[in-house]
């Protein structure tokens, strides 16, 4: 592959590349260059929106060069010395080592363990004296630092900057600069921060790495960031009924966004042409999210589970096939059982008891794959069933006595 | 004494007491206070100036309490990492320890030796991590740190602030920690830093540190503050002569300023009925001013020198007396001889020919104690002798051809 196609592949789904020609001449010298990603110390749990960056490194690693996974564990084991935050306790050295085993046992299922290596910022901070974290800080002014969007918002809105805070963004500069990075990848937010390293590069005397963002997945609702907080994530983890479930929630438009960010099975081209054809009329969407739900299960699963739970998805869509590939739901219900209604709200498929009302009366509610429209029906303890609400909306239950 | 008459003693001259009932607390402990006051560790060449916190710091010695000379050589050994201060070059080890034996060999001609600790904040800094700094950085906002008077106006004026600035009030700060103070002395324009110190003792459990300002002393010019560079500075390693001579020249408001922040032996009741006795005509300030000269040039030589200083000034403002005793100051003149306004000129007594003129119409030149009037007196190699301009310029040199 030429440099100008590698860039090509290197571009896609990014948002901003800084800077183009820059990384064309690396790639032109044919070795293996060094892609950096910093990850949080903390609580590692991936969902889909996290493998963004994932699968950029991975194409980085199909391309031949050597990717960094760097656990910025330094400043996790400082915590918050201001005292501000009550949530961002000092991590100890145990925690570092236990969150770094949940990492490797999810970043792997998309980046390629061979070419990459897993780095802890420790290494060399640990051994860095105070007089050298003075000199860090020297390297940038008050004002440049306060030019960076939250610090200019909170500063403007006369909410408190502990001054640590300005360290950190030289901390993680200075990473690059240990690492003698090549590329360092990063969400939009980052940018500010992966330019620090480009500057301490420079004082350090090395070329300044090449800055990559990557923009933040939108979540099922097609509207707000993937979060794990707001429920609109598809987490790694997750059985792959479930993975196939949520993605083949999402609207068509997100679809396009998910497969430039997600899909390596979809490539450019390809995703172009099959967007006409969604476009002409000639191709239903469904089929290319299925493809997308398909892949995505595969990787973090096989191929057979993807298989798998595609058909209980179609099962439980259409009434038809294996609805015993569903996952099955303990739904606790009174011993002389719930009406219809409640229990599509007890099992999560309805917000509320009004809205499954009204979806009995628009005959969307099915329950084995047959319309229920008597709103008064009732299902006790030891009922086992497929229930289901509009086309996407399905649970498998087996309802118990609370 | 009681803590009431201690408190009287130690608040003389200063500029603020910050807080006075706290330290009337402390003083009443009856254990021996620790007294900081923090010094640069750059080139020491002390004058009556840098005396001011010295003779606060001798009062508290006197009073039984125990100072801590501490010399800031951690950051010293930094120097200015932003590049921006050709001036502030990183200090050696060897440079510390050079300056502080010039330190020593000066301030113990005013510190008691046996209850003074010379301290250097590199013995915990050295020691300190660069996660132990963020720590430190945590203690602080941005906010609070650019309402310090010199970062306000800098910030104000977009000049150019680097971040490891807003780290060495902390490192000072810190200092008072490590070294448990219960009062640190500063110049008025340390205030901010000395406060720091008392933040950083809360957040470290102990008892916040009193803080106590000397004002500014001004030079002998009466108007702009003593400084080696302004050359209106009487050096503590002066001959004897010079320190009575500079001494006399100051104006007599300036001298009352100087009598509370210079004089031991000239107490606070008896400086106040000198200058009524100055004020009511019954007393001639040159008298006072004579007592303060002999005292300061005392302290830094011996009274024996001082007398024979005093005597020598004496001879040479009366043109009585032995003249003898003035230093002995080598011109260099061509071997045709200086017109006597130009000798003047050239040993410093008149700022200008033309001024040296002027004095000659006004009788008011003197040579060996006769009155010249004749401009065209030269004075070739080989000569020696007193030149006078009225009553208190005068020096006895010795003509050598240049």
């Amino acid at each position: 592959m030429s440099a100008a196609e590698a860039l090509t592949l290197i571009a896609r789904g990014a948002d901003e590349l800084l800077k183009a020609d820059e990384l064309e001449a690396r790639l032109k010298e044919g070795r293996p260059l060094r892609i950096k990603a910093g990850f949080d110390p903390t609580a590692p749990d991936l969902h889909l929106g996290h493998t963004v960056l994932l699968n950029k490194m991975r194409q980085f690693q199909d391309l031949g060069h050597q990717v960094i996974f760097l656990i910025g564990d330094f400043t996790g084991m400082i915590g918050d010395p201001s005292g501000k935050s009550a949530t961002r306790k000092p991590l100890t050295r145990e925690d570092v080592r236990r969150n770094a085993e949940t990492y490797a046992a999810q970043v792997f299922k998309v980046l390629d363990r061979e070419h990459t290596e897993l780095r802890f910022n420790s290494e060399w901070f640990d051994a860095m004296g105070a007089a050298d974290m003075i000199r860090l800080a020297g390297q940038l002014t008050v004002a440049r630092m306060l030019e960076r969007d939250d610090f200019a918002k909170r500063y403007a809105a006369q909410q408190s900057i502990a001054i640590h805070e300005f360290l950190y963004p030289l901390v993680q500069g200075y990473d690059s600069v240990a690492l003698r990075a090549d590329v360092e990848l990063g969400g939009t937010d980052q940018k500010f921060n992966l330019l620090m390293g480009r500057g301490l590069q420079e004082a350090h005397g090395q070329k300044p790495q090449v800055v990559l963002t990557m923009p933040l997945l939108e979540g099922i609702d097609g509207v707000q960031k993937m979060s794990k907080s707001l429920g609109n994530y598809v987490g790694i983890d997750e059985p792959a009924i479930d993975i196939v479930n949520k993605t083949m929630k999402i609207g068509d438009a997100l679809m396009w966004k998910w497969i430039d960010l997600l899909s390596f099975d979809i490539g450019i081209d390809e995703a172009a042409a099959l967007r006409l054809q969604v476009e002409a009329g000639t191709l239903n969407p469904r089929d290319v999210k299925l493809r997308l739900a398909r892949e995505l299960a595969t990787r973090f699963h096989d191929a057979a589970a993807a298989e798998t739970a595609i058909a209980g998805w179609h099962a439980a869509v259409t009434g038809q096939g294996d609805t015993s590939l569903l996952p099955l739901q303990e739904v606790s219900v009174p011993s002389e059982g719930l009406r219809i209604a409640a229990l599509l709200t007890a099992a999560g498929i309805t917000p509320s008891n009004s809205e499954a009302n009204r979806k009995l009366k628009e005959r969307a509610v099915r329950v084995d794959g047959e319309v229920v429209e008597d709103a008064g029906i009732t299902f006790g303890p030891g009922f086992e069933g497929v229930l289901q609400v509009g086309k996407r909306n399905f649970a498998r239950v087996r309802l118990v006595a609370c």
